[in-house]
């Protein structure tokens, strides 16, 4: 059966059990076959003409395998050559940014426009309903059709200038000297990563283990210390624990074990918190344009209050799959 | 032990069992009680000293017996001089809407500028978190504040407005003919109910329990046939909802029965949902005002959302309390 397509490869020595391993095997291992999924992204995207489908799909894997690349080297950075790994972290962020951002304006751009056509709908139905039951009662719902088109225009011309701009920067960091010392340090890590001699010869459990521990116990504290869904919306507090989940989940696929179905459904959940908050900042931002009609800036009102609801309800949602690793 | 305020009268002979009491003891008690209620809120409105807390309390007072004289009129039609009982359940409608109506406009406006106020407060929160943050990301959210003093301005002079109208429409109904001719009803109705002579002496389970059996069906089958409560916002089959629990609840006191402790707390969840769907309408309508600024348009485009969403709230509440009755 061959492995789907984001399980995380295979060291090569399966033969051994994993708490005997030694922590630069598995460490090791792990960073190059990270390592390997980010080159082969990149010739991936390289490949691809220009922005489309295949494109989109060689940025999503970038990110996948560049995010856990990065996520090794932050937990385990005790057992690597440090300077290396915080230079070689920030180096991976701003090639995943800079090649995503064009991607994140697209659905950013997408999930507005849905949204702004379901409240339009919601709108259109509650009028027929109103103006059936009390005539004339519900007129000032009117309001939101009439603004709606513009606002979604409005939008559009933001969001569309947004990835224009992404976009060009992108080209431009392709071909920039940055992005070929990057895509050189990945390709030396693809075939070996530079472990500190003394941890990489001493058992996983030792090592490896105690580190990703740690990772677990930052996250535990950090959803104990989340203010209620419902309160005063500390959005950065949710940002902060989606960082930590997920430094909790791939530092537990470095030491071969799982951190359970429930941590992926949780992600989902925090990265719905994540797109709808700044989604809800988007319409905020659009409704700050000068000159724009007041119906404009009132759906956009509608819209943004209904963007910060759909992330309030992923906070709901996170809570009820959140489970203390 | 002296009765709670809001209890039902006991009707003088408590000492037969209620299956044996004849339909009219039981019905007639029942409506001389409420029509006794109604009188005395009447005359604790009329020395109330123009509006404030005690006319505000009087007139609550007159809503709860005038809404359950009405709901045992329209449930129990069939043992009743039918013409009369039509009649002067539409005397009663418009006595209790003319007189609670600025009291409506009120608390609408409390409602408003509470959810305003929780607004603003959770905005400057999200921009004092954003700043720390990402310094100029939120800046966007600036919107709120700006907009939301001015729309809570605009929705107070509109709600004030026609809370004096209102008000000075109440004043005028108190001096009319027409005010007089239902006092003299209920006056009446305090002493001896219009019953059906055939229906009235004969049992009460006979007569009456499959009248209030009948509303019970109809709360059950609205119930039924609700849409989902997230799904596109059908606002007239919730209030239809709203109405056929209180007939049904106010049939089960007529035969001494209890709806059950969570009618109650339904009925709460859609006297909630009423409130924040007629509080967006208000929202939408203050909106399409000529010549506001757009901040003030966007403000309001916030508040309209918000109170949608308690709107939504308080039908899961609804659903959550909801017992097959």
């Amino acid at each position: 059966v061959p492995p789907p397509p984001d399980a995380r490869p295979r060291r090569p020595a399966a033969t051994v059990a994993v708490a005997d391993t030694h922590a630069g095997d598995l460490l090791g291992g792990y960073l190059c076959g990270q390592a390997a999924h980010t080159l082969r992204a990149l010739r991936r995207h390289r490949e691809a003409d220009g922005p489309g489908a295949e494109a989109a799909e060689a940025v999503r894997e970038l990110r996948r395998s560049a995010r856990r690349l990065s996520a090794a080297l932050h937990t385990f950075r005790g057992c690597l050559d440090g300077a290396w790994a915080d230079r070689t972290r920030t180096e991976l962020a701003w090639l995943a940014a800079t090649l995503s951002l064009e991607y994140v304006y697209a659905a950013r751009q997408e999930r507005l426009s849905a949204a702004l056509q379901r409240l339009t709908e919601t709108s259109a139905a509650q009028r027929a309903a109103g103006e059936r039951a009390v005539a004339g009662r519900d007129a000032g719902r009117n309001a939101l059709s009439a603004g709606a088109a513009r606002a979604g225009a409005l939008l559009e011309r933001r969001l569309t200038l947004a990835r224009a701009r992404a976009h060009s920067a992108a080209l431009r960091a392709l071909g920039s000297a940055r992005f070929h010392a990057v895509a050189d340090t990945v390709a030396v890590l693809a075939h070996e990563a530079p472990l500190e001699t003394g941890a990489a010869a001493r058992p996983a459990h030792r090592v490896l283990y105690p580190l990703a521990e740690q990772a677990r116990r930052r996250l535990a504290g950090a959803v104990d210390a989340l203010p209620p869904p419902a309160a005063v919306r500390e959005d950065a507090a949710w940002h902060h624990v989606r960082l930590l989940l997920r430094l909790h989940r791939y530092a537990q696929e470095v030491v071969d074990r799982s951190a359970g179905a429930w941590a992926a459904a949780a992600t989902r959940a925090l990265d719905q918190h994540r797109d709808a908050a700044e989604a809800a900042a988007a319409a905020a931002s659009a409704a700050a344009t000068p000159r724009i009609a007041p119906s404009t800036a009132y759906a956009l009102g509608v819209l943004h209050a209904d963007q910060r609801h759909e992330a309030e309800a992923a906070r709901l949602a996170f809570g009820a799959r959140w489970e203390v690793p």
